[in-house]
């Protein structure tokens, strides 16, 4: 009997230390401090996930959704994607010796950043259409993913993918560790972001809604390639966002996270929906080690959104009380 | 050492038996004759899942798509989403006595689908736009879940749902055990096909692709709502397919499902891809357990797409030869 109670004895120890480790593992949020923004979220999980209580979801109806530009990563001072189109400009100059008169571009060739925004709408719409269209979809890709593997933040000196939150890195990490599936609804456009979704945040290209411009089937020399159109096809913002989720994925999320009032129609919606449900702006806060911004600035203006979920009683993160860490740690 | 021995008897019995299931299980293509069909899908699955092989394919970018009408169920003598619409003018004539001589909906309401038929796109078209739209999409999916439970086709007599092709649902199921993500990619409404996919395809809402009309977020009373409008968003047939895919997958399938030219260009875009791929299409050979037609008929016509699959060894199927059963036992 001795061997046989060795052997037991082992498989004992080994059993209990196999399953003492969820128990004992690292907060999942390690970067949140103990606010009530992480207790709501913890307590939400909890109760969506717990087998037989009366709030218990599904695993295929835990849908979350995730606004990118200052939800995911930072957005100042100037939408990254407008970088890309920037520095794109810029370097196809040469083959158009017209913008060095012609608005936006001559603002942009002379490094006036506040003249092109200045421009409104319709001076970056006509900036991205001369740099995102006019190319297969894999020929884009590969531009894309160039710049971001190169390109710097004027002022941080960081790439643009390092300037993720870590702090929603590690709660998109909680979420699918809990079995929810996570989308990105993002304004910003579909195919530059699926470019890094999936390495930077784990979303995978199909999990991902943004705004797109149209696209058109060809052969090129009997090769099908798939070309990008200068021409608007969905502007996935406000109450495009509703409308994006509902064609895309096709049910209602559970839980939606934004930072503007260009979410606030998707926090409409997700928490109109019946059984618990989870709504969550992040406040920019902190100049210091980010910017503070809310109700007065041209990107990512947080307004009304603001006054509704105060009064919803949605969580509001505080980004400088509630984020121990803005960017994950640089290697 | 008698306890621990006979304890280790067991153990072994046990976990040889659960070891020995998946060889002793049975064929997860039961349905599919043991023919050049079979065997190329088999040989496929087989090459891109071994790893280490020069084939090999890893999980995440396993993506298959398929066709719906005609190719995972029968789509004779007319769309069913179209006996839908006609069944949704008759339910509501009584409100629109217009209808009696104004076409094609006089003709729906005498029971002439020849008629209706004849009025091609057009026609579809308007009964479309006049059933399917001005409603909510919780409405609409209400409407259609009712429809589905209910309605017999003309001549099998049974429901729609009934009306899928076994072989089919074992090589979806088969796909998905050998972790492949299965998406369908159809000519037919988006939220239609919603209704029913995730529980007779065991496709969720998020992998469904179709046809679709403009919808709208709305605030009624308050409420957030989305709402159907009679205008066309995107027609999802022919170079529509590979546009949609990309739109909604944002990554190129390795293997596609059809059974018409209106897939052709789906399955051009899935084999024009590098590594393994796999096209098949549906050849409807069996007038008398199904229905037999290809390169004449008006409802998925195969004529360039037979030329081609012929001409690049794509996989096609002989209903009659191929498949042992069309549509699942009645229970």
């Amino acid at each position: 009997m001795k061997t046989c109670s060795r052997l037991s004895a082992v498989f004992f120890i080994l059993t209990t230390l196999v399953f003492a480790l969820p128990v004992r593992a690292a907060d999942p949020l390690p970067s949140w401090s103990d606010t009530a923004s992480k207790q709501a979220i913890v307590a939400f999980v909890s109760r969506v996930t717990q087998e037989g209580s009366p709030g218990y979801v599904p695993r295929a109806e835990r849908i979350a959704t995730f606004d990118n530009d200052g939800c995911l990563w930072s957005e100042q001072p100037a939408y990254f994607q407008l970088f890309f189109a920037i520095d794109r400009v810029k370097a196809l100059a040469p083959e158009h010796p017209e913008w060095k008169t012609q608005e936006p571009f001559a603002s942009v060739l002379k490094g006036d950043l506040k003249s092109v925004l200045a421009g409104g709408e319709r001076a970056i719409l006509e900036l991205v259409m001369a740099t995102h269209a006019g190319y297969t979809t894999e020929e884009f890709a590969k531009i894309s993913r160039q710049w971001l593997a190169t390109a710097r933040h004027p002022t941080t000196g960081r790439l643009y993918t390092e300037m993720v939150y870590q702090p929603m890195l590690e709660l998109l990490e909680y979420l699918r560790a809990n079995e929810f599936k996570t989308f990105i609804v993002s304004g910003g456009g579909i195919e530059f972001l699926r470019v890094f979704a999936e390495e930077v945040y784990g979303v995978p290209p199909e999990q991902v809604i943004g705004s797109s411009i149209r696209t058109k089937f060809a052969l090129r020399d009997g090769v099908p390639v798939i070309e990008r159109l200068p021409e608007m096809n969905f502007i996935d913002d406000k109450a495009g966002k509703p409308v994006a989720i509902n064609h895309h994925i096709g049910r209602r999320p559970i839980a939606a996270f934004g930072n503007s009032d260009g979410d606030l129609q998707m926090l409409q919606w997700t928490t109109a929906g019946d059984g618990p449900r989870f709504a969550l702006y992040v406040h920019h806060t902190d100049a210091v080690r980010e910017w503070a911004y809310d109700r007065e600035s041209h990107i990512g203006r947080l307004d009304r959104g603001l006054d509704e979920a105060r009064r919803k009683g949605w969580t509001v993160v505080d980004m400088e009380r509630d984020w121990k860490l803005i960017y994950p740690p640089l290697q």
